[in-house]
């Protein structure tokens, strides 16, 4: 059966009080909006045609050609929304679904399971709904002792005994195409607020004889809307939560899911843990039986088999098997650890190459580098890749040893198995197996401590 | 109407078990019974009498003159508490509040609300109520078939359908001020506790005929009394979600708020992100679009629209419009940065400018500083601006150059343009356009690494 | 009496997908059925005999001779498993817990009111029992008008009215050791799982005219057994909130304990303040008026009265008096700080001790090092301990001055009260007073900036 989509997109979302437009705000580190059509390309629909008004432009330019478009000058109400889409879809066959692009938690399985019993009760039209425990606010949900829906009763308009209805209309539909438009050329806008209801369409629907049921979603979060930040905050909670249960149930250990943040596409392999406030962005791969955390950043980075990041941040880089990274490391793009190397604490790599069993422990920066194996880098060892203007390359091959507080001024190569003393700049290349040295002997002054102080004393006291 | 007011603040609070007097810790970074003063402030109270006992001494030099002091020698009871201010307040007209000096998350609108409704309904007495699901433990409400309050019965004393009553006694009074002390003479301790009871009160003022009238506030929080450090966190965090969702309505993005702490008086404008494990504290104003975290801590400090400061913390700083702190950068007091500023990784400011577009990226200390516009502070560079003694100027003047490594001893002055070389000690001023070096040449020596290398080993192996 | 235990520890865990055994999934640090070992060891058991199958040589090496040992080759179901221990047990006295070794939650208390209970009444066995909002899944308790337990109906087994039973078998019993034995003979696999169930002595005991108690645990979460990661997290969650609370009562202000970790064997002092991410781990004790947080972990260390972390990892290490560590600190392993040391910002120490009042404030590594009292480390000055094979000593003796960007190269020796100026390598002692200085003096080359810049430029262009 084809299946087509209208994702209502038009809305202006006042109470996000954002200059970014409302489907453009972002769960879980996706604009909400294309988490919907993420979902409607899943289940293989033919046709997604999504109406824009407020913000049309910034939705196009978001979306591209994922989706089809049809504008919506003013906003008269669903059903006038969705009928904007009646001169791209009123010749297809099928179902079309009717969705929000500002309900990102609407799941795959509940399509389908929407989609199964459209099918077999031959409805022309199947509502997603949700029992609350609170409905207030909601429209009501009725059903006739058949179970099949009646009617949907907004808020304003429920009697006492509607009140209590705690099935709600989750505001996911799914009508055969043909009779939606049909239907939809009756709706009038004969109500208080002058609007075209989409919800109209069903008691036309009962009217012409045609049968309307309801799929009662048993994950109440596909009802939520959202509407200004705070229901943004608890879409994202939601959301964070699906993720985090999918990856303990696959062999995850999550110290505190509470304090855990990752984004949908992330990959974490078996026995992987992940310590609170560890934060998983973008197309991160996490091997088998690594520790993240605590308090560590990955964005699009790769860390393989047994690595450890800690306290670390890490931006398109990749960490090695067996690598350890931090605390306190910044792993900028471009790095790429081998495997057992160490990056420790206050590090920096960027753009650069670390071969196996390198180790960079503590207060480097390693920038543009290739950086052979076995190779110690001393504490406070720097690549000096920039004169101002460009960034050099340094080398630095297999088993050198680059002393503390040492410059390497690049373009310069160190050669294998090279030695460079503590303190040294160097401006000049290594040979294989060259001692390097650039520092002044020490001269010690006897005595000259108190004298040094005095002058110091005397010059602070005369500024005074 | 004039409003007086009472702050019952003499509790012992030995469930603290702590050395600061109960009052005295903070929620959301400011004392409990401070914020209790915050409140009578806001509505414009004109006598504010804090009645204090244990640590009469700390609470004063707290609070200062913001309120006057009754002292209760020994503590008999509420009723016995109040009646310490009748020297003080019993000649003054209105109403007098009576507010527990532990309840700092009682609203303004509530006090509002409660006073409207006194003055409206010709009341000698209002209660603060609250509905409790699990009433147990709390003084329960009784009320006649108009509404009027008939009694508080606390929970020794209820009987088994009083037990059920869900509204219960927040502690928070308003009373006509000289029926209060009238009556309060009237109060006796005979009871099993031998205490004088404030809320007997309230069945004086009965048996004279007068109106007693309850408010049930919509938030239960409101009732909460700090008794322990359970209750604390629990305060903490009730004040910590409302200020969160001020900010939210107001259109700040906050992608975690069980994640984020912010003090009642920091600002932050609109589409502003706050990233997990943000802190904002003191008088910290964050301008519009900018994005902050995650895990970062940011105390009396300003960020310019546009600004990002990442895993950074930030104390007394000012970072200018779209200028980037972070990750791992530390700004203590007196950093000021420009517009287009960034202070990247491992980097510590202190009590030092930084002009426009100028950049100090990694590892470096710049303290005690005057650096212009567009100048680059390499890796590793430090200004040594203390000599043992006292700290001194650094001057770094509009696109000076400042190589790797090297170290500005203060004081000392680099000139327009003037490019100093990695790994230099500066010691004397640069003048504008000048090279300055100060390192010594490289010598390699052919071969000699392996010898270095033999010579260490012997070395070792003699000393084992 | 006499108190013996069977720890089933046996179970496969498939649901966790894990190469680690179940039972040995750590919970707040430590493996789950070394929670449970702890419980018996405490309540003085005499002998505990752990069921071991799956994973049998890790459980073993884990435990070691903390548990005997009886081994499940197949598993048959929790009274085939129970019969294991027969051959150890079934000459004792008294009673016999059985538990699982993956309910790390039950309590000591709770194992002792079972006892007392059990004695006072004569119970051939004692159940624990809990009440279950939700009790779907659980075995349901049956009980007669004396309130005795009449049996345990197993969800699949439960009739319409069983369903609405909420009292629970939480899964931990206490049995009369030679009727347990006795009993199990008796117990058949004549069911639809042909396993041989241990609640079906509960039957057998009945209709011996024995007494089978229930003790109802006010605290449900001791019936929870850990299945899956989500259970892992769950459990992980429940045990850190009691760990917290009992901080709490005793003193410690835990700003947000939501996002506080703290392990069992931590101790922590009175009036001490815990902020937001704050990690404790092993055998960490942190004295009274300590300011701990945000965001550090501590591990295995000392911090003592009034001394502050911030933003800092620690690993076996111990900080003195009132000193300062952080923001951003690193402490390795035999880092040992005085009284008023202050350890400020991308520092790390390791293996040295610090004397009081010595200041490392920013940017420095001293590592294998004896530093003295009132010694200033100035900023980006490094201990060149390693010298590519062996870590050497440095001595840094009281009131010594190393200037910023100093290397001293180990093993070396910087007298009391000397200098060592910026920027120098120190090769050689340093004799008490004496002022050392390597490095070159500085050139200026006036208008040489912009030649270089011109040079950079040309060689930059070329390479294009």
């Amino acid at each position: 059966m084809q299946i087509n989509s209208i994702i209502l997109a038009a809305g202006l979302g006042k109470r996000m009080k954002s200059k970014l437009y409302k489907m453009l705000h972002p769960v879980c580190g996706k604009p909400m909006v294309g988490h919907v059509l993420d979902l409607l390309e899943k289940i293989e629909t033919k046709r997604k045609v999504a109406i824009v008004g407020n913000g049309a432009d910034e939705i196009k330019a978001y979306l591209g050609d994922r989706a089809e478009y049809a504008f919506q000058a003013e906003q008269l109400g669903t059903g006038h929304a969705v009928l904007q889409a009646k001169p791209l879809l009123e010749n297809e066959q099928g179902v079309t679904i009717v969705i929000c692009g500002d309900t990102p938690l609407v799941r795959e399985e509940t399509l389908r399971e929407m989609i199964r019993l459209h099918q077999e009760s031959g409805a022309a039209a199947t509502i997603l709904t949700a029992e609350m425990e609170n409905p207030h606010g909601y429209g009501r949900i009725t059903r006739d002792e058949q179970g099949l829906v009646t009617g949907i009763i907004e808020q304003k308009d429920c009697n006492e005994s509607q009140q209590l209805i705690k099935e709600i209309n989750a505001g996911t539909y799914l009508f055969d195409n043909h009779k939606l438009f049909k239907a939809l050329d009756r709706v009038t806008n004969h109500n208080a607020q002058n609007e075209y209801y989409l919800t109209d369409v069903i008691g036309i629907m009962k009217a012409d004889g045609d049968r309307v049921i309801g799929y009662c979603t048993p994950d109440p979060s596909e009802a939520a809307g959202i509407n200004d930040r705070i229901g943004l905050a608890e879409a994202e909670k939601l959301m964070r939560d699906r993720i985090l249960r999918k990856h303990m149930i696959n062999g995850v250990t999550i110290q505190d899911p509470a304090q855990t943040y990752i984004e949908p596409d992330v990959e974490i392999g078996q026995d992987t843990v992940l310590l609170p406030g560890t934060v998983l962005k973008g197309k991160t791969v996490i091997g088998e039986d690594c520790i993240i955390g605590p308090y560590s950043e990955i964005i699009d980075s790769t860390i393989e088999h047994g690595g450890t990041v800690k306290q670390s941040v890490l931006q398109e880089a990749t960490v090695g098997e067996h690598s350890h990274v931090g605390p306190f490391a910044y792993l900028r793009p471009g790095a790429r650890l081998g495997r057992d190397v160490k990056v420790g604490d206050f590090v920096e790599i960027k753009n650069s190459t670390l071969g196996d069993n390198t180790k960079v422990s503590h207060l480097s920066y390693v920038g543009d580098a290739k950086v052979g194996k076995d190779v110690n880098i001393g504490c406070g060892a720097i690549t000096v890749n920039y004169d101002g203007y460009k960034k050099h390359l340094t080398e630095v091959e297999d088993g050198a040893f680059i002393g503390s507080n040492v410059n390497l001024i690049a373009p310069v190569k160190i050669g294998k198995g090279a030695y460079v003393v503590a303190g040294s700049t160097i401006t000049h290349p290594v040979e294989e197996g060259d001692l390097a040295i650039a520092r002044e002997r020490q001269t010690n002054k006897p005595g000259y401590a108190q004298l040094l102080r005095n002058r110091i004393k005397a010059r602070n006291s005369k500024k005074d």
